[in-house]
């Protein structure tokens, strides 16, 4: 199964990018499985109906989000009729909306496309790890889905990468978002599991995280907050992950990065 | 100026791929200066003077510290006399050792090796923005050093990019270094400083930030400690950063990521 | 009924102070219900058999833990034949130990200990909120106990006194533990629930939170260890809370802090 | 000298308190210096120019702040003209305001008024301990003031302690603020600095923190925010702290927790 994930969307810009190379890629590549992580796509600040309708109609099988899940009101209302938004599977129970769904491909395989947030430096949520090993012990690999896509949101490369090899074997990709800076150590693990520390974001890479540069400058220099941060409007760059898994295991074949537009060095997978 | 850069070494792995890669990158690349980060070339905690020395002898110009600094108890006292050892500037006032050193290269021109640390989710240091201020009015560039080169020890990449925002223009390179895991986000700025969240370690990457991965993933999920991190033995990979500067303004005119090893894709400069 | 707490006991001054007068304050003060937080007990950092023994053996009914629950390794062993060591209950499932108990007093009544670690500020363990709920729920007051105390172990304030109202008119007392420093806002909730939000140590008040003054302060000011934190051996005070509650509702009819000693000011139950 | 130190003025219940007693418990006490926090005083955010002067008006000598110094924009512009406001002296250098003020009492003695922002759970400010070395050696205790208090608005006792006790011998008073609950360990350390640490809040004790207690519970319990924080309005509880010096020393003679109100049980000064 041929997967494609894109990192974190940053308000129009990142919209923008993904918006126009959504429906290339997939036809170029041939993609089966395409998941997006929106949690920054409304003004860098969560996201709405008609972000998350848009993304799905060009092309989107999925959307992820993670600790800007619920930043837009609206969300809460939304979320439970968005049958393919899923917010962090950690929330505590009773939470609206899903913490991973079952996609029907096209042609009647199934992956299943999982968020889960860190809690290192983040918010203290439900134990991702303990989570994982009940979700994964109910739709194990290959039994009920043909490919397991999870996306750990999370800030300590520590507990992205314990996660990783904590399901190894057990999901085709683990793919971590937050940081919105792409690593550059994906890899296939031992036991066959896809792996990447951080996505990248897609957004305007002249700023921080996706941001105008001004207000978090000051911030850090004068530890006053003196307006309110706001997406940087500059050409986007589109960062994401292409991962090829072999229908027979379920497990990862072929991983590489994804990098196109102005800033980054550009990446593409070669094997596609 | 041809300079190279080299991430956290971790243990015995991290120093043998230094060890044995820097005489050889030095000679066929014609590198002038070489920086290594050594936090934790000792056991995965720490240098010691033998380490220290070792690495000075096969090439490298300056050895770079972080928030495991004086982790091995020798560090205080040998710090003083290891000229090129350079800890994070931002200690309180009075800590032994130095946060920068000016070094002389073979032809004299003269390169200034900053470290600072970041203080978002790690310790409560002296604030970086205003020492690297200071610094950078004491010792401009091109007026006393031919090149600067910054390596910012920190956790968040909001905090990394901000700072290389903020010196942008007034540093050749900040290279980001803590997380172990290197970024694809290697670009130059506008103001001409070349940049990366972080270099990445060198070190076994079938790991947890290069130690091994039983004893991280079992706190993880069991809360309880059982162990003693222990650096992991694998093959290295070689992780770092290549830039090279305009002599005649002391800015970078080309980026490029460096990995060389096993486990992560291979990564060299295409400009050398 | 007649309850008694005693907050953290630190080292080998807080044992003393707890051990010479535990006894006598049984007795003086009718004491029904006696607990006590033993988690720096064992040279500052946990508990082993013998101090658990010896304190269970004075008249303590329970003794509860918290963060520092495993320091000792023994305690993995020997907690599960300690009925009366409740560690909290919110370290993940499968965790040696019990994270409450239901003890049986002298006369027949029966009274639940219960120990739960906040996460603001600490380490990112299961939702104590939700944990209380489910516990509650399964033994609720006055059902199978007459009494319910909940140690909530925790750093922020404000997490405490969430806990305190949330449980309000379903716990007879919620005692806060971790500071080390006694609090002066004990009340009985508009629910029935006694509160306070921490009894404070049990130790050398001569001291930061227990242990000798020079290395914590060493380590504010120069950021780098130098020694290890061991108890101050200065005459400890003993810092606590009583409670006397209804047997017929199970709530809270008078709260008092407790406090004996040479430091702080003394404080003693006027209703007893 | 008599000092009279009122915690965080929280909303307009605990701007009332403060307003009814001050008038009254100076003359009552003899007050010869008092100061409040004021950090929460508009709204639980910040301050602004008119309850500032209304505080001065009915007899504050001078009042502190915290980390939500500069919570109303106004407070950036007013507080250059507001001469007896003090916010945290360990903001970067250039920040609007002082970070101390030494006023001159009726019969002209003086009195050095500072306030500190804690780093431990808080934001990454300037070392409060290299500062307060700094102040302290400029205007040492006798020479240039008869008396020194320092509001050191922090979160952790460790680090309150370890101020209290490294400043002991050198000012008057070092009373905690921030946690919003007083504590009850009011002590004269062995050098003479009369210490707690907290003051604790005025403000409804019916609250969590002086705010409304369900959003706060809703945000533990569901990760969610549902709505803003807003000041509790039920009859408000005054904390504080007495602490008598010695002329001739500077040093303390006698020290007590303040608590006048409805919730928390009732404690003045008996030296008075
Ligand atoms: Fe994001
Ligand atoms: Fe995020
Ligand atoms: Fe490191
Ligand atoms: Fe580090
Ligand atoms: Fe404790
Ligand atoms: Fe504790
Ligand atoms: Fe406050
Ligand atoms: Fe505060």
């Amino acid at each position: 199964m041929r997967i494609l994930f894109l990192g974190d969307l940053v308000g129009r810009a990142g919209r923008q990018v993904a918006i126009d190379q959504i429906p290339r890629l997939r036809t170029k590549w041939k993609i089966d499985l395409l998941v997006v992580n929106g949690e920054n796509a409304a003004g860098g600040f969560g996201i709405n109906e008609d972000i998350y309708e848009s993304l799905i109609e060009v092309g989107a099988d999925a959307v992820t989000l993670g600790n800007h899940a619920f930043d837009q009101r609206e969300t809460l209302v939304f979320i439970e009729r968005a049958e393919r938004l899923v917010r962090p599977a950690n929330y505590p129970p009773g939470t609206p909306g899903r913490g991973s769904v079952l996609v029907e491909l096209h042609d009647g395989r199934h992956a299943l496309v999982m968020n889960l947030m860190g809690r290192t430096y983040m918010d203290a949520m439900d134990d991702p790890f303990a989570l994982a090993e009940r979700e994964l012990a109910a739709c194990p690999l290959r039994h009920r889905a043909d490919a397991i896509l999870i996306d750990f949101h999370g800030e300590a490369t520590s507990e992205k990468q314990a996660f990783g090899h904590f399901v190894d074997g057990r999901a085709s990709v683990v793919v971590g978002t937050h940081t919105h800076v792409p690593t550059a150590d994906q890899q296939i693990f031992a036991g066959g599991t896809a792996y990447i520390s951080d996505a990248g974001m897609c957004g305007d890479y002249d700023s921080i995280l996706g941001m105008d540069k001004e207000e978090p400058i000051r911030r850090f220099t004068r530890k006053i907050p003196s307006g309110r941060f706001e997406p940087a409007t500059g050409e986007a760059t589109l960062c994401g992950l292409a991962v090829e898994t072999d229908d027979a295991t379920g497990l990862a074949m072929r991983i590489s990065r994804v990098c196109i537009g102005p800033r980054l060095e550009s990446c593409l997978p070669k094997f596609w």
